[in-house]
């Protein structure tokens, strides 16, 4: 809940924020059962719209939850809200719950509610400076669908601090996947760029990163100490872009500063972006 | 929602549970963060209260979430719904949330609610002839805490139906340990009965059936290999008791009937209730 009133898409209209009500036997209070997906937008403009419609598709046919709007429907409900809350520079979520579960375990009829607020940007030491990130050894449940299961995101974010650490990567078996809202690629000596292939959610950012070619971006097993002895290292998220990391747990990475491939990468992705406002503004004629 | 207007203690006061609305900026529904626990009531008397709340409050301290009440205060709550719902046989589930985030992530004043609802027993078919479970391999995120994840065991749901089955054992690494809301026993050749140790919640009913001492009964590593050539298994859980497991994946179990420990067990876990009831009586005079 923010100081600006807000609009929310809430089930089949769009209401003022706070009465974005959900019943107590929805299935994502119930048993945390549900999917998102989240898509940032700059006057008017969401960005990479079709990548995350696929992924919030998707997400709800793993987890056979029947969106109840087809594609042209929703991004109608989508462009309907971003006229309503007029903010410049926001994010869009859009989530679907199990529904009113009479039982409180069986799948119903799900909930669509779409929130949007004012974007919340890296401060910009994060991009100068790099951050440190810890390890910790677990797997999400479905790795491939975007599910709202965050209970040990939220539970590390102490060890996090305590720590002094701005975030955790996941691991498993020696091989690292992603931090809990970002994917993570490392810089090898060679120049070549990698992110873990297994257990990871496949985000839109990443996704706009291996279609680069100004290196020689893959994906595939990136294993622990892969990540420790890299040249450079990054995250990459919707809201964040690209942040560079300069210590994983005690190892300072490269030489303890944001690398020149990383803020490369940066550069490009913020080109593809403003392409993609192009791109949309000429369909749109 | 049940046909039959019941009534929900809904963070500070008791409400119709039509009026149980949780906005969407709460972290149950954006990132699944939360924690419940569940009792039974018959006749107005709640069965192992202390147990429940031991738990209940075990739980919120593992995920950094303060109850924001003591056990006397709750202990009150609990009491005036069953008096203000009067359903003789039923159960309460108290469930705490993350609370609304202002960021959607981190944990702030957590909310409280109580919902009670109709008891639904197993069938006595269930009792009578057993039942079939599969087993899939799975280790929820935070094992000894009772959190409102239940992603994987909702999501599993359909492949239980299609091989026929009523529930699913968890394994990892040859090692079993729970179902999605219920504790796993087995009875070996030689009527020593066995529980698992590891990765699992640590049941109520699961503590009573300990406490026996008409058998040997202990908890330790069971391994998969031990489920499928024990002389009986059963699962136990707050609203079932004990029902007898007759097949696990295609390993029929001992003769493919409920055995005759399974069945005495469940016996001395009624005298347990009935006492339970006795006691609570005289400690009020």
């Amino acid at each position: 809940m923010t100081a600006t009133p807000l609009y929310v898409f809430f089930r089949d209209a769009i209401v003022p924020q706070e009465k974005a009500l959900v019943h107590v036997s929805d299935l994502a209070i119930q048993r945390g059962y549900g999917i998102f997906d989240f898509f940032k937008i700059e006057n008017g403009h969401p960005f990479f719209l079709p990548d995350y419609l696929d992924r919030f598709y998707a997400s709800a046919e793993v987890m056979r939850l029947k969106v109840p709007y087809d594609r042209a429907a929703l991004t109608d409900i989508i462009y309907a809200l971003i006229e309503k809350n007029n903010l410049p520079s926001s994010g869009i979520k859009m989530l679907l719950t199990g529904g009113y579960s009479p039982d409180g375990y069986q799948v119903v009829a799900p909930n669509l509610i779409l929130t949007q607020q004012a974007l919340t940007l890296p401060p910009p030491s994060q991009i100068e400076k790099g951050v440190k990130i810890i390890t910790h050894q677990y797997v999400r449940d479905i790795p491939g669908v975007k599910t709202i299961n965050y209970s040990m995101g939220i539970w590390l974010t102490e060890k996090i601090a305590q720590q002094n650490a701005t975030d955790v990567l996941y691991q498993s078996a020696g091989l690292v996947s992603e931090l809990p809202r970002s994917n993570f690629f490392i810089v090898k000596n060679d120049n070549s760029v990698w992110t873990a292939a297994g257990n990871v959610l496949r985000g839109v950012t990443r996704k706009n990163i291996l279609g680069l070619s100004s290196h020689t971006i893959r994906e595939g097993e990136v294993s622990l100490q892969d990540a420790y002895e890299a040249k450079e290292a990054f995250l990459t998220s919707t809201t964040k872009r690209i942040v560079p990391i300069v210590q994983i747990d005690d190892q300072v990475i490269g030489d303890g500063k944001p690398g020149a491939v990383s803020l490369g990468l940066l550069k490009e992705l913020v080109r593809l972006e403003e392409e993609d406002v192009r791109k949309t503004a000429f369909a749109k004629k």
